[in-house]
């Protein structure tokens, strides 16, 4: 009884103190309401980058004195920046935003109406699958490989994953698509709140992922000027208690750049220093045209999260296939996610990615270098600035003007699908994004009609 | 300028009751450690739901008062409640919990070692899958079907399904397996520190999703006893303006319930009453032995997402393909975290599925009805109580004692895997689910070491 009085003093004042906290954020939105409306009178855009920093570094400081721990006291702050932006942004319009995919899902359409078109937007290489997942199919059919498997893959891709790799296999997911493995690593690692660095231009993927657990994307812009090489200080300075991760894409999607190895060890001396994560998407690893790709794990830096794929390598994209390589603590957490969401990836899909590995992908890089040569010499002749792929399947001419989804549009129109430069960060609108998986011949009748394109509108 | 000064006087002002907020949150954080000392002095159970439902009532009236949006107070207050359990829990032990797919891996693991092993946890139909699927895979290498598709799936997979549920194909989305559509309807629809109200037993992953994305399950217990009809007054006591989604399974996994039309009017009018999505689970639809199973969408409410699956109905659970229906406006949500997470489902996968509806399931529920009931008849012997199923795969039968784990791990080493009640609800631990995936003789063999290892512990 006495005991319970003292549970009830207690507790009236654990009501007393939250309805202090309600009464105050809803004062923090009054006044993020007011702070609005003044912002739209003056055209000042909704988000300020440097106001959140000092807001997030008097809350780490304040919640430190107070002993809240640092993750939960920004989840907290996280929440009411989410309200107040919403609050801030209700009245006004959003920046149209157009990504490869959204232009695919267009010219697809436009297909399905008719329209003969030129896929120059999506990374798929045309190559054949390996021929040997014919009868790996007919066989998995046949052998009734179509149960569900370990969550992480069946033990036989993984063991000539890590043989392939050089690691042990329990440091292996196999996931639907690099994509799951570059989803599964950021939700599982990242808390809403936490930081994601990426260097631009980038796939728009890694941003979607930390949008989507409710982390907040910090951005290093690289530039043509630079030749796509990152400001490493930039990098540094951006770096906050908050940041969780730095997204590393060599050979890189769009520019076709590898950084050199010494660049790679900075990036990785600042990742210790602030024990961040480092997740390394090597999809395009394989298309590596001047010289040998060195992978991060070859750097041997423990929070490396690798990612891999099937589609690229062996122009399997729509068997949704990939891998990630992580210590296994880190593979725990991705495959946690892998288990709420999927399963597995289906077996017979499994099987037929070993029987890829198995036959190997032939001449595809050959081929991709004299295609990726081929659009460089056409956009020479069209005196489009760019700097010339290590790598990857693409090439990220830039335009004369910040006009990139009005060109896209326009060639859409003229039957040939491009993606927007600004697809892969906002102040890329004066670029495009070529993609070099199509025969010489189709891609020269692509790049004829942009020539003529970009003519009618100089 | 002058404007500029203004926004700085409000900044300040958001700065300063920021600081406060995160001062009283902390201050109600201590509040909850010294609470949760003494209830584990007590041995007081953590979680009170009358007291959360007193504080509940508390935010709402106070944030009505401060003109703050009911359902962001309480996601706030649920994150509070969150934080406050954690902390409280933080010295306890948390209950042991296995789920029917941790057994499953237990025994493959097992298997792998060399131990023979009978299958009864998983829900796994052993019939062959339809044999039109042998030629659509050979097929579709032939023809190249393994490209990036529509992320909501391939128009002729969506149409097939859409004169098959009679709806028109904008309503569909293709996903990876049943799981992948209840996951991204649960991480889209809610956000952290809404609720969803889940009948127990169930299916882990409701929960799991929820947990995924912050939100909090709320849980409406059946029984035995009243034949696994849930209360509906429960129902509608649990729902608070923090409540976005019922969750419903039927035929019910674990029990093979299917509730009356009358119930389900019911539960829609609660729905309706509170504005809340109603997600029907209805893989198992086809598994219905004594009636036909009237699904969700012929109630017509607008906010219902069926799912459903190729697993089940056709054997297929390793090809990883399944589907949800609902208004445009939700597929969309839903095709937003597919796009994120995975592209869309494998091409030749897709048309593998397509091949299986024009082929049909043949004989599957009518085997499948023969085993349940020889199951049940095996049962009767044993004296163990359970409900008759009316469909799904399943018998979800009483053991004598709270000791399902146990019983679980002994059956284990004498080679027969179950599924542990507690798996399906923390209250079940008196119940094992046998799945009646596995040919009668199979089926025998288990339910006889069943019944030994029950005398041996009786």
């Amino acid at each position: 009884m006495e005991r319970d009085q003292e549970i009830n003093v207690l507790r009236e004042q654990v009501r007393s103190v939250t309805a202090d906290i309600i009464r105050d954020v809803q004062k923090r939105m009054e006044l993020a309401r007011q702070i609005g409306e003044i912002k739209s009178r003056k055209g000042i855009e909704v988000k300020d980058e440097k106001v959140e920093q000092e807001i997030r570094n008097m809350v780490l400081s304040v919640s430190s004195q107070a002993g809240m721990k640092p993750d939960f006291a920004l989840r907290l702050l996280n929440i009411l920046l989410e309200e107040s932006e919403s609050v801030q942004a209700e009245s006004r319009q959003k920046p149209q935003r157009q990504t490869h995919l959204g232009i695919f899902m267009k010219a697809k359409q436009m297909e399905a109406d008719g329209k003969e078109m030129i896929h120059l937007e999506v990374g798929e290489p045309d190559f054949p699958a390996p021929s040997a997942i014919a009868t790996s199919l007919s066989e998995s059919f046949k052998l009734k490989r179509y149960h569900y498997t370990e969550t992480r893959g069946i033990p036989k891709l993984r063991e000539a994953i890590a043989k392939r790799d050089s690691v042990t296999e329990d440091r292996i997911i196999v996931t639907p698509g690099g994509r799951f493995a570059v989803f599964s690593a950021i939700v599982s690692l990242l808390k809403p709140g936490n930081e994601l660095v990426v260097i631009e231009p980038a796939w728009p993927a890694y941003k979607e992922c930390a949008d989507f657990v409710g982390a907040r994307t910090r951005v290093v812009k690289a530039s043509l000027e630079d030749n796509w090489v990152p400001d490493l200080k930039r990098l540094e300075e951006l770096i906050s208690p908050a940041t969780q991760m730095i997204v590393l894409n060599y050979p890189n999607n769009p520019t076709g750049k590898i950084l050199e190895s010494k660049t790679i060890d900075k990036i990785i001396s600042i990742a210790k220093d602030n024990h961040l994560y480092v997740l390394s998407d090597e999809v395009y690893a394989d298309y590596a045209f001047e010289m040998r790709f060195q992978g991060l794990l070859e750097f041997g830096y423990d929070k490396t999260i690798m990612v891999s794929s099937f589609s690229k390598r062996y122009a399997m994209t729509g068997f949704r296939v990939g891998y990630g390589i992580a210590k296994p603590e880190i593979i725990k957490q991705m495959n946690k996610v892998q288990a709420v969401g999927i399963t597995s990836v289906a077996e017979p899909i499994q099987y037929a990615a070993l029987a890829a590995m198995d036959q190997g992908h032939g001449d595809n890089v050959k081929i991709m270098k004299e295609r990726i040569d081929f659009v460089c010499s056409r956009l020479k002749d069209m005196a489009l600035p760019f700097a010339k792929p290590d790598g990857a399947l693409y090439v990220f001419p830039r335009i004369a003007r910040h006009e990139d989804l009005e060109l896209v549009d326009r060639l859409l129109e003229k039957g040939v699908a491009l993606a927007p430069g600004s697809g892969f960060g906002d102040s890329y609108t004066n670029h495009v994004r070529i993609s070099a998986c199509q025969p010489v011949e189709t891609l020269g009748k692509g790049l004829e009609k942009i020539a003529s394109v970009i003519r009618e509108r100089s």
